[in-house]
This record gives structure tokens, sequence and C-alpha cells, in this order.
């Protein structure tokens, strides 16, 4: 029984956000993530690497340690551990960990490339943070209620992106930069996105036709993601203001704010009541 | 009765897709198309050509064997063979295959160019991808529907890009690069979108004023189209919103709020009913 | 009276675009405009202007010459000359053709610069074509709404780029580029609209980290213009839907398919009418 | 009494701005504040400053002498001078004088760095002109509305902007440019953007595969802050629409189509009489 409420206690500390202490361990988890980064990002710097090398590398020690602690007990008081372990978040926890004792077991003689390799792969410890990104469920869901036109659309754009590739290859040739068709391809993606490097640039003037056409497509194409998001995320804002039903008229599709049917004028609900209902509608606070 | 049977067979399952045999044949023809895109693309690319280039060859004229015999079926098994053949999806059914014939039967030596020409004019068989993006028609419908708005904004965009391309041609003039308005013109182009190459660059003080301008311009001006799109998009999927038929007359079409058919003037459902509907609302799958 | 029904069928012809007269008008000098448009940007290109300088500057007279004849009728058939003079339109007319006849007036020996201006300032030609963009006026109508937003949006933007390029230019100084804050500015707006030459670019730490912050601003501000712009549009487009009142109810808000009152019932109007009604709208066709 | 008095008229001529007076004020108050960011310009200006050093060195003088007597007068007139001085526009107010005389009073030749620092300092003086942008409520309503959307969007902008950075860092290593983690960050803001400088561009196949990744999601989340800031703009315009006032408790904000108060249950207007009020609708004028 003992270990049974332990476990429960930590359970409420390390997964809720509702309690003094689970606010208290989300935001220490946080700042610990954010300084374990730091110190990958200036471990990488070679000025600071050169002076701070093996301080640094003790923080890390001290990070992986902590997350270590933090897995084990999130495998220690989950209801159901194999569950946890399987979940995108459990994965996440278990990545953000492996490189470290990977990197510390290797024999960083032999393959220099892969410990370096490894070392970076810690930067996937961001994903962490998602979990506290949580309420983004009204983006997300936007983002997945539109998924199937932003998948034709990234199609269009990966047809439109080859065309244009073989035909500035076909044009512009190995003489002006245009090596091979991924080349190209890549060229067109650089243009069409309007991001521009510069590295590689049409010089004929045919060559210099295609690329504005593939210019101004871009910057029209751009508007219809932008088109599809709107209209999508304009209807999901909406749909939450259509939850509360008046009990006379049994018409919905009043303002959140609304305390009478517009409709019959009949009282919607009491007011305690609509403000909990507001407060689950997840609209920004 | 034999042959027209069998005909009809190969109709549902090359152009139908509601059959198991008529999926896998698309899901098939799909892999193909992506694997001689393939192919193409590896050709172009030196140091593979070299090593497998003899292998590709022989895998191009697989595959151009394969949609040879994909169009003769669809020639053959058509109720309607040359409405087909000049339909937009039997055009480039045969350009898919025409290339390689051509360059395989072209005096290789004299032209040189040509065959190049050729071979990469194959990226043409990426439009018969087109074929299965046929869903997007809610997207179609929308770029059509605004058609008008966007002929209008790119004429604006061209008399734009020719006056800004005009001015920075008599004020940078030859000596800094500009030496020709269409080379001006393809400066304003690249501006105005927002590219930015950087291998046409104003030098003198009154042209990067003149350049601001410009990219002020694109950077403003590109709000129009996203503007058009996303207003046509909404209107396009409210309009799908409308699944609610008139018992009367059984158009749809109606708004949400609707109580009476706006084509006969009948009652549409009573209200209970509707409340229902609302939910079951063509949110787009 | 024969002159004045001659003013008055030439001012069908000419400002009209009803009748097949004035149709074929307009056709022929969009034509003319485009045409002598080519002309003047084949002339700016070396090679051609070496071998067919003498033919292009004969076409560019006779453009004038018709240009001429048609600003002189506009003005005897206009009801009002001196309105039509002082429009626009009439202003643009007059800077057509004026240019021309300056460079053929002046002393070609001794402002060659003058000269060259001139006859790049015949691009403003281009602003001829703009009569024929009329219908752009749902553009121009959301454009005119959303101008004070605009202005305010263009404001924070001019404060946003003096405070980022002043930053630049303490934290980068000349030494790297950043010359003066004029400099410095035109690099803040080369990077706040993304369009990113890469003539200019920090060096410094601090400098990528204020130039980091630049861009995600002028990422992330973009999105207001392309705000206010699809919300006017949208308002615009919806305004249209309101002109039909129920005779019955009084209401307004059908669609511009409703033939009945969505909310009480009655009949609209009567179709032929309602047909006029939505030509009247001007909703692209 | 006359003390208190004159107080309350140069409070009216300096803050307010509906008499003749206080229009006239503000007018000469924003043609100061440009001239004086016009004469900071001009001295960042080698040329310029060489030429004009001294005259440009007193006309600073002059402005900070008058935005000097500005800010006095401001504290003597306001009826809470602490309240004034502690505010937003307070404090911007004094930043506006305060480098000049710091500038003035600093030992020269021992810091020439912080001399500089401090006069383009003064760049901060045109946050002066903020106070009259301030009919940009709507714009910043809208963004305040949908900043906890906007945090979520720049969060995940972050976490992918560090993956991308720390992947192009291990493909592409300091021999290509991308010297350190914090240099690869920098890299992938410039590209996820569409900026696209060009000075840092990856030179691997796997490093520009890389890259068109980053291109695509900068492009298309790109529309993620657009959809935002257009959703909420809307929303905020229509909630501008409801200018109909509750006759019973004189509350407004109803939505176009209401019958009934939302507040308070009472009928809101007879029909013919709302009709007319739709007509007037608050469009933003």
């Amino acid at each position: 029984m003992t270990r049974h409420s332990l476990q429960h206690h930590l359970y409420i500390v390390i997964f809720g956000t509702h309690t003094k202490a689970g606010r208290a361990f989300d935001i220490t988890l946080i700042a610990a993530i954010l300084a374990s980064l730091a110190v990958l990002v200036f471990e990488s710097v070679p000025s600071v690497n050169a002076n701070w090398g093996i301080q640094l590398r003790y923080l890390e020690y001290t990070f992986t340690a902590l997350f270590t602690i933090e897995y084990l007990l999130r495998l220690y008081c989950s209801p159901k551990p194999t569950a946890y372990a399987k979940s995108f978040y459990g994965v996440i926890d278990l990545l953000a960990i492996l490189p470290t004792y990977l990197a510390f077991f290797f024999p960083a003689a032999t393959f220099m490339g892969v410990i370096r390799a490894l070392r970076i792969m810690r930067i996937f410890r961001i994903l962490k943070l998602v979990r506290y990104l949580q309420d983004s469920n009204l983006l997300l869901r936007s983002l997945l209620m539109a998924r199937r036109k932003i998948f034709i659309f990234f199609s269009t754009v990966a047809i439109l992106v080859t065309i244009f590739g073989a035909l500035i290859y076909v044009i512009e040739g190995p003489k002006n930069g245009f090596t091979s068709i991924p080349q190209s391809i890549y060229w067109a993606i650089v243009t069409i996105t309007t991001v521009g490097y510069g590295d590689l640039v049409p010089q004929t003037a045919l060559g210099k036709g295609i690329a504005a056409i593939t210019m101004l497509l871009g910057y029209s194409i751009l508007a219809v993601p932008t088109g599809i998001i709107t209209a999508e995320l304009h209807q999901e804002m909406n749909s939450h203001k259509s939850l509360v039903k008046c009990p006379n008229c049994s018409r919905s599709g009043h303002e959140s704010d609304a305390l009478f049917c517009k409709h019959c004028g009949s009282q919607l609900a009491d007011p305690d009541k609509r403000v909990v209902s507001v407060d689950e509608q997840g609209r920004s606070k």
C-alpha cells in the first residue's frame, strides 16, 4: 500500500501539471533541458570548448544523470510502464540519455565520426520540450484536418520542382553549374521557396526566363498553403463557438460570451457552468 | 461478346479505382512512374552514369515497354479511344513514351543536343501522376474561381516589374551589371518575389532606394494572392458545409442557419434534425 | 449636328467598350502598347540595337504617331476635354508620347544622360494598360478600405527597420561593410522582407543574433498585411451577398443564388431581375 | 488658480489631439522627430559628416533642447507627473534626450565606442512616433489575442531550427563553413525564413537534401502565423460589426443576425431598424 501510494504521489508530481509540486517539477525539468542544450551548443564552439571543455563535459554527465533518474522514475510510477516506454515521449526520454552512454562506452579512438554524431544527437533532447507545448492542439488539429490538402499541395510542388529542374538542366547544362538533375531540382527548390541563396544562378537569357517563371509560381502558390491553413483555423475557431446549445430552441452558434440565446431569448445556461465550458473550449486566455 | 466483356473488364481495372485489381494496377503504375523518374534522375549524375549507365538504360527500356503496353491497353479498352487519345491524360501518356522511341531511332551522331533534350523530356512522365491527384478539385476550383483576380494580380506585377526594371536600368546602367531592360526586369522579378539571388545588386544610393521600395512592394502585394485564395477557399469550404438537402426539391447548398430552402421555399427540416446535421457538416475528411 | 454626332460616335468607339468597334479599338490599342513596349525593351539590348537600331527607331516613331492621334481624338471627342486632360488617364496618355518628342527636339550632343532617361521614360506607356484592368475594383476597394491599417503596418516596418539598422551599424560598423545608417537600413529592409541578397552580411556573433531576430520578425509580421487584406477581401466578397432584401421580412444576407428568403420562406425577387442583379454585383464570372 | 488653469490648458494642448492648438503641437512634434532622425542618419554618412558635421551637431543640440522643453512641459502639466514619468511614453521621452547629454558630459577621449553607441541610441527617439500610431489597437489586439498561439509557433520554429542546425553541423562540418552549432542554427534561421543570404551554403548532397527540407518546411509553416493572424483579425473585425446596442442593458457586441440581446435577453430592435443598422455596420473607416 505504501509503495502504491508513493507511486501514485510520484505520478501526480511527474506526469501531472496541476499540483504545486508538479508545476515545480516541470519548471525544473524545462530549465534542465534548456541548460543541457546550452552545454551542447557551447561545446561545439571551438574557442569555448578549448577553455571550458572539461567543465562542460562534467555538466553534461550531471544532466544525463538527472534525465536518467527522471526516466527511471517515470517508468517506476507510470501505471502502464511499457505503454509509456513505447509512447512518443517515452522514446524521446530514452533518446535524450542514450547518446551520452553510447559515446561513453564506445572505443573513442576507432570511430571518431560516430562519437561526434552521437554527441550531436543529444540535440533531440529538445523534443522533451514538446510535452509542454501540448496546448498546441488547435494548431495541430487544423494541420491534421488539412493534411490531405497539404499532401496534394506538396505533391504539386514536387512535380513543379522536378519539371523546372529538368528544364533548367537542359537549358543551362553542366557548364553553368547545373551538373545533374538532383542539383537542378535543388536549385528549383531554392528558387520556388524564394530562399534564393545565389550559389547556383542561371546565366543564359532562356534560363533566366525559366527562373522568372519559377519565382512567380513560387510567389503565388505560396498563397495556397496559407489559404488552406487560414480556412481550417478559421473553421476550428468558429466550431469552438457552437458548443453551447439553447435549452429552449436547441439552436447553437452562440458566441462564447453569450448568456442568452440570440434566436429565442431564453437563458443559455447558468453563468458559472458557462464559465467552465469556456475554459474547456481551450480558447487562448 | 467475349471481346467486349474483356474490354469492359480491362476498363474497370485500368481506368477505375474502386475494385481491388484497379487499386493494384494504380499502385503498380505509380511505383513504375516513380522508379522510371529515379532512373532518369540518376542517369544525369555523372558519377552514377559512369558506373551504372548500361543498367540504367536497360531499366529505361523496360519502363518504356511497360508504359507502351499501358498506353495500348488504354486505347484498346477505352469506350471512346480517340476521345482518350486527345484528352490531357492521353497526350501525357503518349509523351511519356515518345522521347525514348525518338531518341532510339535518331541518328545519334548528328544532333547530340536534340538527343539530350529528348532524354530529359522523359521528365514529363511525372505528369502521369496528376491522374492520382484528382481529389485536388477543391483547390483547383478555388483557383479557377479566382482566375480573373489572379490574372489582374499578375498583370499588376508585370506592370510594376517593368517600371521598376526600367528605373533601375536608368539609375544603375550597364556599368553595374544592368546591361539591358530584360536583364533589369529579371532583377526586378528576383527582388519583388523576395528570392534575392544577389547576382545582380544595386550599387548606387538611389538604386538601393528603388530596390528597397521594390522589396517592400513585393512584401506587401504578396498578401494579395494569399487574400484572394484564402477568401475563395473559405467560400468553397463553406459551400461544402451545406450537406442538408431540401426535402421538396432535393437541392443542397443552403447556408448553415437556413430554415427554408432558398430554391423552392419549403421548410428544410425540423430544428432538432438540423442541429444534428450541423454536427455532421462536411468538414474536409 | 454632323460634327456633334461624329464626336459622339467617336466617343462611343474610343471611350466605350460595349460596341464591336469599341472592342476592336481597345484590342488594337492594347496590341500597339505591347508592341511599342517590346520595341523599347529590345532597343536596350546592345546586340539587338546594333543590328536593328534604325528599324526599331522608325517603329517607335510610328507608335508615337499612333498614340498622338489617339490622344488628339480623345481630346476631340471627349464631352469635357479639359477634365479628360487633367484625369489620370489623360496625363498617362500625354506622358506616353511626350518623351519621344522631347528627345527629338533636344540637342542630342549636350545632355546624353537626359536623352537616355527620356527614352526609358517611354516605359510609363505601360500605364495605358491600367485602363483595361478596371475590373480590379474589388481588389482596389479592399486595399482602399484597408489603407489605414496598411499605413500603420508600413509605419511599424519603418520604425523596426530604422532601429535594427542602427543597431547593426553600431555592432558591425564600417569595417564589415555597414558604412552608414542608410546603408544599414537598406540591409535591414533586405533582411526583414526576406529578400536576402547576401551582398551585405553580419560577420560578428552579436550581429548574426540581431540578424536572426530581424528575419524572424520579418517572417512573422509578413502575416499582418496578409491578414488585413484577406479579412477585407472576405468582407468585400460577403458584402456582395447581402444586396438583395426579402420583400416580406426585409432581411438581407442571402447568398447570390438564393431565390427564397432563408428566414421566412417568401420569394425573394423574380428570377430575371435576380440574374441582372447578380451581373451587377461584379462577381468574377 | 491661474497656475492650475495654465497647467490644464497646456495639458489639453500637449496631451490632447482634439483642439486646434493640440493638433498643431502634434504636427510640429512629428516634424521635429523626423528632422532629428534625418540629422542622425546624415551624420552617419562619412561624406556628409565631413562637410556638414558642425551644422548637423548644432541642429542636434537644438532638437535636444526642444525635446527637453517638451519633456519638462509634459512633467509640469501632467496631473500625475510620476505616473507619466514611469509610463512607456515617459521613458521614451526621457531616452530621447538622455544620450545627447551623456555624450556631452562624457570624457570624449577615453571611451570612443561608448560615445558612438550613445549617439546611435538617439535612434530610439523614433519610438516617440508610436504615440501617434495609437489607432493601431485593432492590429495590436489581434496580436495580443493570438499571443499564445504565436508563442507556440515560435517555440516550434526554435525547435525545428535547432534540430536542423545540429543536423547540418554534423553533415557539413567546419570544413564547409559550419564551424559551430550556433553558426549552423543561424544558417537554419536564414534558410527557414527564406531569407537565404548565401554566405553559408551546404556543399554535400546530403546537406543539400536537408537544406531542401528546411526550405519547404519554412515555406509551409510560414502559412501558420498568417492563418492565426488572419483568423484573429477576422474575428476582431466581425466583433466590430455589432454597433447595435441593447435598448435594455446598453451592451453591444452582438452578432449581426442576433434578434435578442445575448446579455440580458431583451429584444434588440425591430427588424426594419436592424436592417438599417446593418448597412451602417462598423466597417473600418
